[in-house]
């Protein structure tokens, strides 16, 4: 049903995203410039999150550890272009414990510099690599425009740090997390599909070699980087001291990558995928995967429906995450619109007459009204239910991937990049440089997203130089 | 095996827990004054005890949410008590994004101010309550002296907070958390036995009403909190504003209440079991609960014994947390010594004479030497591993409480409390002030650790006043 309180996606898409954070209660704004409050269920979205990429981190055969929220300023400086990215976003503690500091601290923005220091500890011997590692945290960047899960102050996120023998171990390491945990947590649990490939130069992380990403769009067709994987070469690895001793004795520098993925997550799954009644989760990541909603007028059926409604939902045995939503003061009509509009994926409805007859009403959030609802035998309930949550997942990532593709545009010069961008991706011939990128920019507010690994083979013409190329770039505008 | 590299307990127990935590790769020393770098093993133990404790905040209807690391200084004053006790202890950003700040920021020292500000927003009426809620995040607290894990400038807890609409309520939550969470949790997952009790005005927390607090004794005698739970009644709801309508319609203040552990229950699990041969940690939180050290000479015995160890290890499909340490170019006798250093609760050694039996040898860590060994056959290996875990944690367990048993003296008199203070805690009479407490800190370096819940029903002369009382307080030096 249509809500009063959510601004349709139609009539002003950034003021619809902010509806639906606060009316689906994820989060709020706080008394810190920035700093969001992020409420029990936007947290326990991000808490399963976490659970599948940590999965993957570990099954990648990484280590969690972790290091410390400050990073002398002296220490954030070693990397040339690392503190020229960063330190203009950076708070600092200048005072502890009464008295002004020796040396001011950086609050973390990430942990390169930080991590740098314990590895040039940890590396030996070609014996000590790969070096694994990886740190669930919270850091702070300094945003002058923040929105909430998108871009705040704050937030938390996970960032891997790793040191290699090779340069070839470190970019196969980068790319394996960006394809075996950030595209495969993103397209088979958030059900998001993105584009991978590279950044270009202007794009990549300050101090990086090379950086990848995973690029999704989001329903106003604009581009939301979802994660990145930096080779950083032996930049970091030169400043920080990370050395070790090769097979032959001789001494080298590690090659290391970093990589990470935050919070952001949980706004492009908004994006992705709600609507104008309200937050749709997917299902792999739902807090509540089904609500029950006992639907009775009078104390006989009270008693009646509910105990109907216990004994089936005991016969599930823990197969799903379930709400029993048995609220007297509420209507189930409240209860409908609230579970709605926080987004859980399937509704089952039981009244007396399903009672009587051993079924129930189920309804799936992603086909709202007559289209998604069924009436199922108690007897078959878990199984309708488990098939039906696949079969949400696999409907919502096809839905993502056909609004991408409809929005998607490969074009041929300039122009028609001018017009593509205006409402989603353009694919395009590309042979340019970064002042090149930065024209484009200001001109259509679009950047190159990624330099797609998907590569046509063949192009054309270069949309800004002319000059015929065999590579093409994804241009968007981006969150 | 005795070690080197270890100092023994019974020369510098100080000593002997420094080398515990060096030797055994749980944690060091970073860049940055008082703030550790937690190695992975360090942080696998910690990433166990939250999820057992997690589990068990969620059991009780908590949910986690999370709220930002910065709090306006302004804020940090509403309570008066409160920013007395924390504002020498807080680490102060004065600049962002380039620019100082028109107010300083506080990193959180706790949470109570921040989330007194969302509770004021989110408590309107008797419905809303209770609030329960729990954060996990990093803090900082700037500390003159620090220790790895027991003492450190930033640290990593939970902390809980509610909100309740009467102050038996927020008596019941506060009494609750301490038994069902935090002493359920230490000794059913750490094997660490608790005093439970209520701590004395001198020593609660900075704005409560009450706290309560587990204590639990290290094998130098000497106590260490392992967590608190505060009962704050109306002080931070009038500060913050959190007030509700009644179901008379009648405004007023909630009564709220806060809770943490933190890393420091790493040191505590460290400190009660460890010995001279390094870390022995207690089975249902240890990283790797079973090692499996293959035994061979040359090629063909290498095959036959790994065949037989990867055939066995897949029977126990994933019962326990195993680990296979396959590495070719160290001794059995160097892996024995690694794992020992590191705590892994279980040793199984397979040999080619074990396999042509069809046994194994398995070694318990917590007796170290023959004592600890037993042939059994792989047939039956696997329960026999699941029954000597229980042993194992039962078996520290009641050692634990042995150890605080004798340990612990009734004394009758002031003399005797400052004898037994000296190796452990002193059960005394008590009527005292706060004065007479701090007159016993200065001369004894014992304070009164807790109240404890299980009181004899009759006391006696109090240790320092010597009037009648039917309380006894638990005196001890603590960490």
């Amino acid at each position: 049903m249509p809500k009063d309180n959510i601004t349709p996606r139609g009539d002003n898409y950034s003021q619809w995203y902010l509806d639906i954070v606060s009316q689906a209660d994820l989060a709020e704004s706080s008394e810190v410039r920035g700093c969001m409050v992020i409420k029990p269920l936007g947290y326990a979205i991000w808490e399963n999150i976490q659970s599948g990429l940590d999965r993957r981190i570990k099954a990648t055969g990484h280590s969690n550890a972790y290091f410390p929220l400050f990073i002398p300023m002296s220490l954030l400086q070693r990397e040339a272009q690392h503190v020229e990215g960063f330190a203009p976003e950076v708070a600092v503690v200048t005072h502890g414990g009464g008295e002004p500091l020796a040396e001011p601290l950086a609050v973390r923005p990430t942990s390169e510099a930080i991590i740098g220091c314990s590895f040039a500890k940890w590396v030996h011997s070609w014996r000590d690599l790969p070096l694994l590692i990886n740190q669930w945290a919270n850091v702070v960047r300094w945003e002058m425009r923040t929105r909430p899960f998108l871009r705040t102050t704050e937030f938390l996120w996970q960032e891997g740090h790793t040191a290699h023998a090779t340069e070839a171990e470190a970019e196969e390491e980068t790319l394996k997390i960006l394809n075996e945990v950030y595209a495969d947590f993103s397209e088979r649990e958030m059900a998001v599909p993105v584009l991978r490939g590279r950044k270009t130069d202007r794009e990549k992380f300050a101090g990086a070699l090379r950086t990848y990403a995973i690029e999704a769009m989001m329903q106003d067709g604009r581009a939301l980087q979802a994660g990145t994987s930096h080779n950083l070469g032996q930049n970091f690895a030169r400043a920080f001291g990370i050395k070790y001793q090769t097979v032959d004795n001789l001494e080298e520098y590690a090659w290391t990558t970093s990589w990470g993925v935050s919070t952001r997550l949980v706004g492009a799954l908004i994006m992705a995928h709600s609507d104008d009644e309200g937050l749709v989760c997917p299902p792999r990541l739902a807090p509540i995967q089904v609500v029950v909603v006992p639907i009775y007028k009078g104390e006989a059926e009270r008693a009646t429906v509910l105990e109907a409604v216990d004994r089936v939902v005991a016969s599930w045995g823990g197969r799903f995450r379930v709400k029993v939503d048995d609220r007297d003061q509420m209507t189930p009509g409240f209860k409908f619109n609230e579970w709605e509009v926080k987004g859980v994926p399937v509704r089952v409805e039981v009244g007396p007459r399903d009672v009587a007859k051993g079924t129930a009403a189920v309804a799936r959030r992603d086909k709202p009204g007559r289209e998604g609802k069924q009436f199922v035998g108690q007897d078959v309930l878990a199984d309708h239910i488990a098939a039906l949550l696949e079969e949400i997942h696999n409907s919502m990532f096809e839905r993502a991937v056909r609004f991408r593709d409809d929005h998607t545009v490969d074009v041929a010069d300039y122009g028609e990049l001018v017009e593509a961008v205006k409402t989603g991706f353009a694919r395009a011939p590309w042979a340019g440089t970064g002042a090149d990128e930065e024209r484009i920019q200001n001109e259509t507010k679009a950047t190159i997203r990624v330099i797609p690994f998907d590569q046509p083979g063949k192009a054309g013409r270069c949309v800004a130089t002319g000059a015929e190329t065999d590579q093409v770039a994804i241009f968007g505008r981006s969150y």
